[in-house]
C-alpha cells in the first residue's frame, strides 16, 4: 500500500485527467499505471514528471530502446523494484530481448563493482582523460 | 594520491605484465591508465577484473557504445569521478557525440528522480508489469 | 521476518526495559515498534539508537517536524522502506499535511535527478560558492 | 573541468539566453553559476531544470527554506559536492545560521544510519504504519 | 517473482550444468539457490560470476567469515534484500553469532552516519592521511 | 575548505576540549584531524559522534580491525573520500597489510556487483535462507 491513496479516473480533476488522457491516448493502454495514480496526489508532479519522461525518453541522438535500457540499468542501481518492473515491461514492447536485458545487468554489475574499486582505492583522474578545451 | 603505490610495467611482475600486454594490445594504447596501475597490486583482482571488462563489453546483443553509455549512466549515478572520466574517454572513442552524452546523464537524471518518487511513495508494482511465466 | 527475533517487553532484560518504558513514555504509545525489538538484541546499540533518535530529533534550530521531513527525504534517497513508513507516521503525528508530504517527495526527487546532473558532467564548484573564512 | 564547456552568455544561442535571463532576474545575480554553463549544451535539459527548480522551490505547503534544508540533505546523502556547496549557499541566502545546518547534517547523518540497521536487519513494517484507506 | 525465470538443472545446457555441479559439490548442497537459478539465463555471467565468488571469499589475507562480513555490510549499505538473506546464511554456516551480526551492523550504521558527516561538510583529508610513497 | 571553519583547541570552549582531550589521550595524538575540528561547531554531535566511535569500535564479538575493514568497505561503497582516507590510516595502525586492503576492496566490489544482479533481476529470498524462528 502506498503512503497516499491511488487517483482513479472517475475521482480525478480535470488538470489530472489531462495527463492521464495523454498517457493513455500516446500509450495506447487502457488505464495509467499505479506510479501515475499515485503521483496524481500532486497534479502540479503529476504533470511535471509526465512531460518530463515523454519528452525525455523519445528517440533523439539516442533511441527510444537504448535510453529504457539505461533507465533499467539505474533502477538496478538504486534498488528501485518498481522502476525495474515498469521500465522492463517498457523496453520489453520496444523490443528488449532477455539476451539484452542480461546484458544491461551485465554492464550495471561490473559498473558497480569498478566504480567501487576506483572510489575505494581512490584512483586519481588520468591527466589524458581530463577533457582539454581549447 | 591512491591508497597504493601505481605499479609501472618496469617494476611489474610476469602476471601483470601481461595483463598489461593485453590490454595495450587490444586498445592500441601505449600505456594503461591508472586504474589497472593501482589494481596492479592485486594481481588476481587486475586479472579478474580486467578479463571481466574485456569480456562484457565487448559487442553482444547491444553493441559496444551502449554498453559504454551504460557505464556513464551508473557512474554519474553512484558518483565515481573517476570512472565517469574514463568511461566518457572510451565512449567518444567509439563515437558519442556531445548530443549522446546530454541525452545519457538526461535520462539518468530523470531516473533518479523517478526511482524517489516511486520509493518515497511505496507504490506497489501493477499485476500487469508481473512477469507471467506458464 | 527479520534477520533476529523481535525481543517482546516480557522476555526483555532491564536495560532493554529501561529503553522501552523511555519509548512508551516519551511517544505515549502502548508497545515499542519492531525496530526497537529487533535492535534489542543489541542492547548497546538500542540504547545508543534511542538516545540519539531521541536527543536529535527534538525541536532545536529546527522545529521537530522538519526533522522528520529530512528523514522521510533520505529515507526515499536510500529505498528505506521501513523508515519511509514509520517517519511518514512520526511526521503526520506532527501535523504533516499529504500536500506536504508531496512537496518533500518533489524536492527530493529534484535534488536526486540534479545530483547526477552536476556529479555526472563533474560541474566544476563556483568559486563564489566556496566558504571564505578570514 | 566539466566534461562539457560552458558556455558563457556571449556565445549562447536564443534559447538558452532566455534562461540565464530568467535566472540573473529571480535570483538577482551578474552570471549564472557553472551548472547552467554547463548544461546548456543541452538547451532543452537546461529550460526543463531550471522550469523544475524555479516551480520546485518556491514556497507551497512547505516554505522555501525548508526545502533548501531538505537538499542539502539529499545531496550529503549522494555525495555531491557541487550541490552541497551550490545549495548552502542558497539556503544561507534565505537565512540558515550555521546552527540549522549542523542540525540538517545531524538528522541527516541519523537517518542514514538508522535507514542500514533497518534494511540491514530487514525488520518488518509495522501493520500500524501501514496507510488504512478506506 | 523475478524479471527471468529460474533455470531447473532438468533444463540447462552442459555450460549451467557444470555451474551448478561445481556450486553443489563445493557448498556441499542439493540444489542451488535462486540467484543462480535465475543469472543461469547468460551462462556467460553465470559462469564469471561465481568462479569469482568462489575465488575472492576464499581465506587469504582475510579469513572466509571476515569477507562474509564484509558482503553483510555492503549489501545492508545498498538496501539489498535478496544478499542480505543469503549472506547472513552463509556467514552463519561459518559461525557468525548473533552478536557478530549485531556488530557488523552497527559499525555499517555508524560508517554509514559518519560518511555522510564528512561528505556533508565537506571535510578536507588530513595532509597525515594521504599516503606517502617515496 | 568545509562548509564550516575548523575549531582548533585554543578556541574550543569547554565541552569541546573535553572532547579533543579524550580523543587525544585514547589515540595517543598531539591533535585531533579535521573530522573532529569541523564537527565541533556543534558540540553535542561531536560529543555523540565521538562516544560512538570509541565504544562501537573496540573489540568484542568482532576485534578492532575486522570493524576498521567494514568501515573501509562502507566507505568505498559510498564513495565517501574523507572516510577512505582516515580508516585506512586507522586500520594500518591496527595491521592491516596492503594485501589485507586489497582483499577488502575486492569483496566490496563483488559485493556491489551481486547486489545489482540480485536488485536488477529482482531475483527472490529463497524459502531456505529466510530465518526461523519456533
Amino acid at each position: 500500500m502506498a503512503l497516499l491513496r491511488s487517483i482513479e479516473y472517475a475521482d480525478a480533476g480535470p488538470e489530472v485527467r489531462a495527463v492521464y488522457d495523454d498517457i493513455k491516448a500516446r500509450r495506447q493502454v487502457a488505464d495509467v499505471n499505479n506510479f501515475w495514480k499515485v503521483l496524481a496526489n500532486d497534479p502540479a508532479t503529476l504533470k511535471r514528471t509526465w512531460e518530463e519522461v515523454r519528452d525525455v525518453m523519445v528517440p533523439g541522438a539516442l533511441d527510444a530502446l537504448t535510453k529504457e535500457l539505461i533507465y533499467i540499468a539505474v533502477s538496478a542501481t538504486n534498488g528501485c523494484e518498481y522502476c525495474s518492473h515498469s521500465h522492463t515491461a517498457s523496453a520489453r514492447r520496444q523490443g528488449m530481448s532477455d539476451a539484452m536485458l542480461a546484458e544491461v545487468l551485465a554492464v550495471t554489475a561490473l559498473a558497480n563493482k569498478t566504480n567501487r574499486l576506483a572510489n575505494g582505492y581512490r584512483v586519481e583522474v588520468d591527466a589524458a582523460f581530463r577533457p582539454q578545451f581549447d
